[in-house]
């Protein structure tokens, strides 16, 4: 088995059905990840180990999710120099995001972590593979691919839009 | 040296100013208590044997004040049984306070933290001695004269009041 | 019927389901509770009795859930030296819950009431259990087990994880 | 000495600098007043008892001014059955006013408290005798009357304006 | 028929399921009233003329309900001396109620409006009808009777939770 | 084909269910316009290209909607001198709205867009209209007869809550 | 005197001071307007008969600054056809803004405002010298060329932050 | 001159205040950068080509600072594959910070932003060296020593918290 470069974390099994976005990304860059359970508050003890040897293991970046009172992206980003990427979860003991998003956000000069939106577990996936193709030309053409694609969903939604019935002078 | 039963912990030294009035309520009811600085995010092992050592060096409560993405209180919490009781402040990098409360007040089921007010230090003072005077007779008997002396502080407030100049008819 | 340590009181019947987890949690760690309903607004003079008679009746914490402008805990606190917990609940007549965060957590200067996250009411039992063990070895005991539960939970989920096709070398 | 019609009362005295202007528009109508210091959470008997006298001393409306989780106007509705006018105060202890509106504003069904605007207590006074002039003809005038000064300041406005420099077609 | 003491209207037809509280309260307590749709956005000048003839027309108090940039009560406030009870309500296009709480809530000094809870037209009712009390002593009975039912219910509560389980010494 | 006066774009074809409704009230208006997808995010140089070539085109004014970082509108309204309206979406991705609004409405000096209500496309529509009709008096009639209807619309919920049996001497 | 074209009318005098800034760019511009002072809840028959008039009197664009609970703009727009640009304003009776941005935002079908950003008279006056340059080429013209502007300070602030001592090889 | 790898662009001239502390701890950290001034809305053509080129010009992360609706990070990603750090800056022009965050944070999927904390450039000059350093064995090498500074400066301020006569049994 290759070696991980991203290593992808959550609070809580729940968060599973956001965070496996970042992982799907993940592989369709073709960016060896790993993706666990690591929970700040109920396994302090294994999230500072997590986090502790995450570099020596060869990570590059972790992604962390958590809601609520999230602590988990900040507290790893206490404990390793690899960029710490957090995703804000609206679970369901979170007040409307508000919580998870300013937990996550808000940290102290020293100690950053690269906040994504709300639930937003793909754009994370992305930044990590964007991290890594800094020092990886393959994987930055395969992100030039993929922005690529994205215009073309774009231009089909015009066509949709058409069929639907709008006219557009400018497309003409 | 008498042994401290409450200890009291904040993320900055700049968070002193809030921080001691918890230590003067505390003076002034007679509990002894120690004060220093832990930082989860500059200082997270520091954070974790501070934790784990607290119910066995002879502390009954922990009293943590953090401000913007605070995690210092939540962070003590998932290392101890000991009740802690968190004060978000409004510091300079917090978004009027928001960012503090809610990162100490959400925590997840399993964990919790007793939260007061934005800057309400001395509540967690008093807060902390309630809790020892759950089995300290004495110390109750002091928190109810201090229950009484807030009640004089209104007395008070209500004569001058009237020295104003302003008419009151159900104090006569 | 051994006397009640914790009394559980909601503002209406409504705020059963969110507070009974109070109960259950303590029942789990075996603590003797009581539980009723008491409205600060519908039935101010209970109220006051239930407060002022609290401490002389043998209880030693009191949980107080409430939703809207939740005044329960608040005037529970200034009746009594009793430890408050307070529990916001997202009631159907709150704003997303931040008026019942608001009006129990920022209690003024001399009254604190120690508020765990909205519809925390777990956490509230827990939290009682946890103030009550500072003078009860047996209860503390009680916590580290239940706080080693918490971990084992996670266990099954690094597990369940695992089974549902992710890797992770950390574990291995 | 005229009986008071309408109790003025404030959790503390530092609300005195914007609940006085409350009794400023009173005197100014000529509706008789009272004012004091009433705290629902340092004095919670002194407020039951004062709101429960408050009908049959002769009070008609009570005007309740406090900040943070302010529960005075909720607490004194909950005694009794005179209209209470609430005013949320911007206080040190408060969050951008946000709590002291909340707890002011969002009472359950069946105790209403008529609340105005943050730091609004000249429009409380105003309400009061709106309420008052209800079975109070004369009173009735004088409040047209000042809704006619009203109109009148901003007709000096209007022509300040104009010496300021600016036209308006409108008003030729 | 005999006329109405009580004007309720409301921005649209919409809003009748929760305006219709405030009139089904006022039938049960026997208070005269009428209810119409005045929109302050679609017909500018009925509100204007509803708001001029209230109190000619024998009128005493007005409770008006609108959501969103809910303008209605502060424009009907602007037109007359009568007091004015707004009903912010959180209709479907309201960002979560703030909108139509703050629009009703925040009136320039001059202008009040009471304003009661997000969708608590029943308080609205209630509270017209306690203004109308302070001149009408039988209705003040029927008040303090309404107020004893509140009572009744929570009395109720308190037995339905003592045969769901629930023990409590305090009422033994 | 008649040339187009407004174009309408949105950032995604799930924006067009709300957005379809600027296009009803054009046609229903009998304003020619068009209608397509331009991400700024996906599709930065076709939004560059389309905002550039509105004026040359004969576009007299643009509505943009958007939700969560919404930078469509303002982007645009860097690029031309056009009136460019904003819609602010209520996305999937958005926290409850406010990311749309603020992200829209807080333009700096310089480069304004005229923001409407959360979801308001109908209103955009219409305020297009009403832009096109300062110049086009036969429009400017329409938008007349239009407010006319939206009067004629309130007296049917007049006559409906009548039949639903509600009094009103008002309307007598 | 040219007869006016724009209308800014603000709801106190004491929004001069941010309103004169639209004022200000509309003479950069050489369009005509007046300005005085219209109060929704002090004269509220002047702005009825204001908004009436407008169209009439040959105004085009009306611009309405108003704080707090702000009305204005909203009931201006419920009175005329032209569009109405309303400038929220952070006036001392405002809860930081909010309740002004929102009471003149969210709008209901069929009577929008043209919103702009909080305190953003300046591009209010804009955003009305671009609705007259829909049909005026000339005005057309000197928006392009304060658009032109805009880009010269910011290359003004490139050459000042080289001379500060910060390097950029983009513009070399 | 080395070639820069982080370019460090902000909307405005003022907001340097600010995003010079990003400045500092790169060149601390002895990572090569440029600086300049980029704006999205005066400046779209100069924004789109300082994006688009920023990738062949050798630059491996931009940091983009910017207040309001702050649209200068989401549309440099927009236009590169590259890391993009986007600053929320608490500028004259914003709503306390809210805009700014939500404008930067809620990007939609496929195109990241990594958000840092409220005018918290220096933590973004810390991520853009955490990336770096992915690849960069020296500046992780420099990155652990600056943490290293982060606990020392923790240290200073426990020795003169114990100065200033807080007791602490904890670090004995």
């Amino acid at each position: 088995m290759a070696s991980s470069q991203v290593g992808i974390i959550m609070g809580s099994e729940s968060d599973l059905k956001v965070m496996s976005e970042a992982a799907d990304v993940l592989r369709e860059l073709g960016v060896e990840f790993e993706l666990t359970v690591v929970s700040a508050h109920r396994t302090p003890d294994r999230m500072a180990e997590y986090a502790k040897q995450a570099s020596g293991r060869g990570l590059k970046v972790v992604i962390a999710g958590a809601g609520g009172a999230a602590h988990l992206p900040g507290m790893v980003a206490s404990h390793t120099i690899l960029p710490v990427i957090g995703v804000p979860i609206k679970s369901s003991n979170s007040i409307d995001g508000w919580d998870s998003v300013l937990s996550i956000l808000q940290m102290p000069s020293g100690v950053p972590v690269a906040t994504v939106a709300l639930n937003g577990a793909r754009n994370a996936g992305l930044l990590a593979a964007q991290i890594l193709a800094t020092s990886d030309a393959a994987l930055a053409n395969k992100l030039r691919i993929y922005k690529y694609h994205l215009r073309e969903k774009v231009e089909n939604s015009i066509r949709e839009i058409k069929i639907a019935g709008y006219e557009n002078e400018f497309d003409q």
